[in-house]
């Protein structure tokens, strides 16, 4: 699973995720007369992008906001990818994590049931709220560990034994069963630390949400996080699928990660 | 909403909440021929013993791992509740939290359009993954702090300032914007901590899993945790629903709990 991202990132010379994050009161009026207007968005993002990018990341709050007619958008959406684009690595952000007979279910349902290639899991709970979903070998589990969020400061930075708490999410899970099926949602809202966090973890992917309307800068980011194999996503949503131009605004960032390869 | 509830515990003599987490592989197979098995079976639990319980939470994974028709049992066992016994307390076990825009989809979801009266919420990302939820002044926000699992001990015990993560949570929780609409999940499994955890929050609502099959000692908890007005929830999932006798285990639990009244 990894090797083809690695592939596709180097083929398409991008390492560009794009976030479907579909709001009914944001998107053009035009889908809104459609019978399911979040998936006709959708499809019109995938169809104008699939070549710029190498991964979508549905958050899966604005699906279920909608209820059941949003987890329908939701399998459709991913469906479409699958069938059209089954080169692109799709990730589920969906923070998910529990007593380990529950994250079993969580896995089953966005890795067998909905199809897609990963899912984002949140540590607090630990090893055996994680390790359900590193046993999927051919799935990637992307665990939280610094947020870009302002949030990140109450807990993530505290200091048990002089190391902050996202450095022992990273340090322990390492050690965790299939610890070679995780991946790591690294805020770019704190550039100056993914030099240390690289370090720490050489050969790992780092999905980086916070460029764009969070403010990250991008080149601060590239310039600390990238390893031979590129080895990082940087993911968009706001920026890329509200603006006027979806596929101009992709194609600007994606332009920009030219140089780096 | 907090009131209801203890008016409810006060009548009833009991502070039982029944885990609805069913599973096909376990469900009587009577069960399996019904168009929606799994609403059939949680109403039979719900029609057998709304009378013993103040508290239903379905685990949201069990229903997510079915797909949409999942979700649609969900839906139509929250409806049923809601219809036929709405003084009880309802309970999304969905360990959401997301950056603050995200986290205000998934209140939305499970407030709004699903009807639940609280829902579980995993404090990793901060104070702005949280007050999304708090800001719903009639439902309930209840907030990870010391879970039931095992892996508790990776991060939840680790001690930032000789004070251990989830005692910061709890904390720092206590000082956000809306905090008089927080519970706290405190797992059974630690019985010896629970003492402190209450002089900590005399007034506070603990939800407590752990007790059955996962091995918490019922009266050391409830010794421990009971306040004036109760200010517990004793959470039994597992060990009553697939029960041979799922009235008789709810009543056998309920009776233990006469003598703390």
């Amino acid at each position: 699973m990894i090797d083809n991202l690695i592939k596709e990132i180097k083929r398409k010379k991008s390492f560009l995720c794009i976030g479907l994050d579909p709001d009914l009161d944001l998107i053009p009026k035009d889908f809104l007369s459609y019978e399911d207007p979040i998936f006709e968005f959708n499809k019109f993002i995938i169809d104008s992008t699939h070549d710029l990018t190498v991964a979508y990341k549905p958050n899966i709050a604005f699906y279920e906001a909608y209820g059941l007619k949003g987890w329908l958008s939701l399998q459709k959406t991913i469906d479409y990818i699958n069938q059209n684009y089954p080169e692109i690595f799709t990730i589920a952000d969906a923070k998910r994590g529990d007593i380990g007979n529950t994250s079993k279910k969580y896995a089953k349902c966005f890795f067998d049931e909905m199809g897609f290639d990963s899912i984002t899991v949140n540590p607090y709970m630990g090893k055996d709220s994680v390790e359900p979903f590193l046993e999927y070998k051919d799935k990637v589990t992307i665990l939280l560990a610094l947020t870009s969020n302002i949030g990140k400061l109450d807990f993530q930075f505290l200091e048990p034994g002089e190391k902050p708490l996202y450095q022992w999410v990273i340090e322990k899970s390492k050690m965790w069963k299939n610890s070679q099926n995780l991946m790591y949602v690294i805020g770019a809202t704190s550039p100056d630390l993914i030099k240390d966090i690289r370090q720490n973890l050489p050969d790992s992917f780092l999905l980086i949400p916070g460029i764009g309307a969070q403010g990250g800068d991008f080149d601060l980011v590239c310039n600390s996080a990238i390893n031979d194999n590129i080895g990082i996503l940087i993911n968009s949503s706001r920026s890329i699928i509200y603006s006027d131009d979806i596929r101009n605004s992709a194609n600007e960032l994606k332009d920009k990660m030219s140089k780096y390869f």
